[in-house]
């Protein structure tokens, strides 16, 4: 099978051919028609992070195909059937975060694309417990960038408990936001769509957005308190001043979740007003399989669209120099 | 009536002999019986905060007394019950905050013993629908304690949403240290009492701690890993160093509750931390009138004790110095 | 001034000539615009209920108009601005369910029409701290209908804890119906409308709903469990038939609402199949004034769609036998 | 191995020597130390409800013990260590219930001591992975009754969100009741007891209600509205009227739990209370292993009380009639 394959951090991903993997006791090996590009591939092709996956490896957690063979062990899924493999790879099935609905939260978790082996290959192995169907009617396309951007904007919007008519400000619209705003907008919130391009809030709009501010043209804490301030904010951009602007724009009560990481590894809150006006700093980390199930089954009602550009696999380090280099418009997604 | 009031920032109160107050339309008039010392009025008496009170005023919003007189209006209330005046004062009543159960968050709130008169005094007026009847069995002298730093730990132990058998840290046991940890355990969490004094820590096992940490002599951080992580931690120590430390003894999905506020105004969070693990930093601030009658029905039921000595108003002074050094095991109560 | 008067139950209301009243202390005078014609307005002029309205009084809870007139006392509103003028006319204030977010069930309510005179009149006195502002962009014609069918179906929403992508089963499409199916799909619901008319469900269609039952030409259980049954089941016909049915199209973990008053006055529920299913049946009563700012600030969005017909106050007698006839589409609204 | 057989409904149990089985895949063998006697292993016995179980059978869902021997798969237990069987004796671990925290919903469910055999015998085969570790500290007699009657009530009164203060009223003291107390009082409720045999009143009051109730002597529903009304009322008693009156001991925004199991399999509520107060009817079902390590991190913070009395596997029938003559304090635990 073909792959692309990090073989040392920084340098260039390498297509190479590979033997197609065995599924082991619990596995099944899933023929990828789709495989979505997220910034997080990035970093870990890079080895940015505090914890690294150790090279070679494939990367890829937006991976979805068709389950073409499957090891022993009851999973609950079957050949032939579509399934997305996300960054959750696997969990240990039995702590208090696995069996209480917050398996995200694992200590002993496998990250796909990072730990074990992901979606930029032909072929791909997975625990086939931690797999999720993708219904009828969802494409693997519109899935794949589902799988992590839509999920992870999913749950945020989950943890922020929103109340319809609530205004939820979405800081930066891209591969996450347009979705992320698209979610906020499901549960009854009232959108701000919150970047420094245009196009991105004409997208912003085209996609429900009810208000558009443009954080570079003009200062988005004074516009978005004209409307009342933020119920809710999500930092979805990695720039620390989007980050305070993010928290500044909250009125009393307000929420501001964390979904980027910034370059400086630090975010810094003025105490007084944390505690003066109620607000709450929540950090949210992608979603669980039953939240990746409630994301495609609100795709498969027509809830939500998702904006994304084919490429293919042997164009991969020019996809990610066009995501560093912000040349994406939502979402690239390798198309086998 | 005799009041001690503040003439100056930070001058030493002046006890005066002030003319009875007369209730207006929704107002009550109270002979006060005991009126509890915070270092909120501290920080009045000091003009230490962003938004100052105006001298001349009358610190005090842990205020207990009987209802002498009654101006024009419905408030509920009726001469010759027993009430406590907190720190709202009064609420305009038709924001959505005021509707909707979050009155706390009124941007039109006046305070007690800040913008308005508080319980330094013989007398105080107060809006009666803001004044929460202490009921039977519940002594001025316990309920006192109970209306700022009572009502303010019980909210900070809602507002992180405890579920029984979590473990709850406590960063810091004194005035209000000592009735946070109760109601920790009131609402069935496993409690963890830190301190760098020895006596509070003896206090905390006392009123029902579950394990307790001198911060002194060990790291808490450690001790508290030790023992799986703090599910929630509660932090009223204003040091920065005792914020930091709440926030490394979570566990994944752990909730840092912030109520004290700290000298250089922020607090720092490690970005990566929050997200990856899923931590949730709020802040909190007093509680409602609904919150200050569950604390006093708690009370009444046996649920909770109260830590304080007694003290006179022409004391005050000296009361203030005391808090200030640490010299107080729990609370200062002014007697009448 | 002109108004509709129930002189005494089951007789016509007779249109009579009054004296426009004059507003006391919290009380405004409101010039009526456009007045809802509920079910409940019939129920109430016939004395049909256990607590039983005073004749003469004036019907009418879905009262919106221009306030032209004040009373002494802050009430946070003002003449010139318009209101609506809810089923809950006026509560205590300061009961626990007021003082937390629960007016709706303050022991001490007045209710609009019923115990205090409602909006089929020129002009209506009511407690300015209860009525709710309308905002800009929301007609008195639309906002007449959602003063009550909007609110009460919203509440219902609210209480069943819908989260995104579950099925909910809307039982009876009418006035409440038509609103109660576009909350449902505001929260992120996947909505099934029930009804036993085929414009009824066509109507659902146009206002989104995802799939329609025609409970007369098929089983409405069988069908909706064909769909995977339903997570949440909200009982708006009032037929016990249609309430049973809407328990039995529950999945396990469901939750049935009810709006709907059954004409024996009972319902059954088989505990076998409560108990081990962990189904849930809820009560749910009208909604707050935050309940119904809300609803107009989603209206205001452009959220929901009101489907009405004016209609005259001189036909009030007219209006009910429509409403009794089922030749209703959804609302009436009388106009002045 | 000797174990307690059902080989036909009704009739008395046969003590039998059977073969150790042999643990298969994910499969742990525990050597049963202590098994409580559950009301619902004499339903199995009897085959009175609509889904039977085949004789022959081993009745127990309350067993303890060690394990001794396990078959291939990673379940997190190992061999040496006391685990708990409960009546979740296996879910499919894939189905949306599974993947959030809802197992005890599972369609395709095992149940202990129903489907599969349980612990009246020596030796019991188990899905690991379904079951929970006892804590160092809490012993296998007291963790039997917790297993059923504990993470029952456990889980009820978690479904009912009391919030503290609340007056909680519990209906029926024994087995389930003498816990639910207790989990009521560990949530911050205030508990009424509810029971008509004085016996079972002292009990409650020694384990920490502050009310009871006389159910034979007086009116419980009259004695609970003095109090104020019950907030949540727990109906663990299978007589019709006691359901009855748990329903009418409510105040507004009250919430009924139901439990028990009534003989005549129906429950009527007169609905217009239901809606006009917003009451909440809840059914609950045992509890998920969450729930269950969360009563044995209770009880090993010496939170809760087991009153329960010893007996012998050869005693079984006698345990039955005695269950079923009342002759019971609390619970019965077969001791090996």
């Amino acid at each position: 099978m073909k792959a692309a394959v990090v073989t040392e951090f920084k340098a260039p991903l390498r297509i190479q051919d590979l033997p197609k993997p065995e599924p082991g006791a619990n596995e099944i090996l899933v023929r990828i028609e789709a495989s979505g590009v997220c910034h997080t591939d990035i970093h870990a092709a890079h080895g940015d992070w505090p914890v690294k996956p150790t090279p070679p490896f494939i990367p890829g957690h937006e991976a979805v195909g068709v389950i073409e063979a499957m090891g022993p062990g009851d999973t609950g899924r079957h050949v032939g059937e579509r399934v997305a493999l996300a960054w959750l790879g696997k969990a240990c099935g039995h702590c208090d975060y696995c069996i209480s609905g917050w398996e995200t939260l694992c200590e002993q978790q496998a990250n796909t694309g990072y730990s074990i082996n992901g979606g930029y290959a032909e072929y791909a192995l997975a625990d086939g417990r931690y797999a999720v169907p993708v219904p009828d009617g969802v494409t693997a396309f519109d899935a794949a960038p589902l799988t992590c951007a839509g999920v992870t904007t999913y749950k945020a919007i989950k943890m922020a408990r929103v109340r319809p008519a609530e205004r939820v400000a979405i800081f930066g619209i891209g591969g996450l936001g347009h979705l992320a705003l698209q979610y906020a907008r499901i549960v009854g919130g009232i959108v701000i769509g919150v970047d420094v391009e245009q196009p991105k809030l004409d997208l912003a709009r085209s996609l429900g957005a009810d208000h558009v501010v443009n954080a570079r043209t003009s200062d988005p804490v004074e516009e978005i308190k004209k409307l009342g301030g933020a119920d809710v904010a999500v930092a979805l951009a990695a720039a620390p001043r989007s980050f305070e602007q993010a928290f500044q724009s909250l009125r009393r009560g307000g929420r501001l979740v964390c979904v980027a990481l910034p370059a400086d590894g630090n975010i810094t809150l003025p105490i007084f007003e944390t505690v003066l006006f109620g607000i709450s700093v929540i950090g949210s980390i992608v979603g669980t399989r039953q939240d990746l199930a409630e994301v495609f089954q609100l795709h498969q009602a027509g809830r939500t669209s998702v904006i994304a550009t084919g490429r293919k696999l042997d164009d991969i380090n020019a996809c990610f120099d066009d995501v560093l280099a912000g040349r994406v418009p939502a979402r690239l997604v390798l198309e086998f």
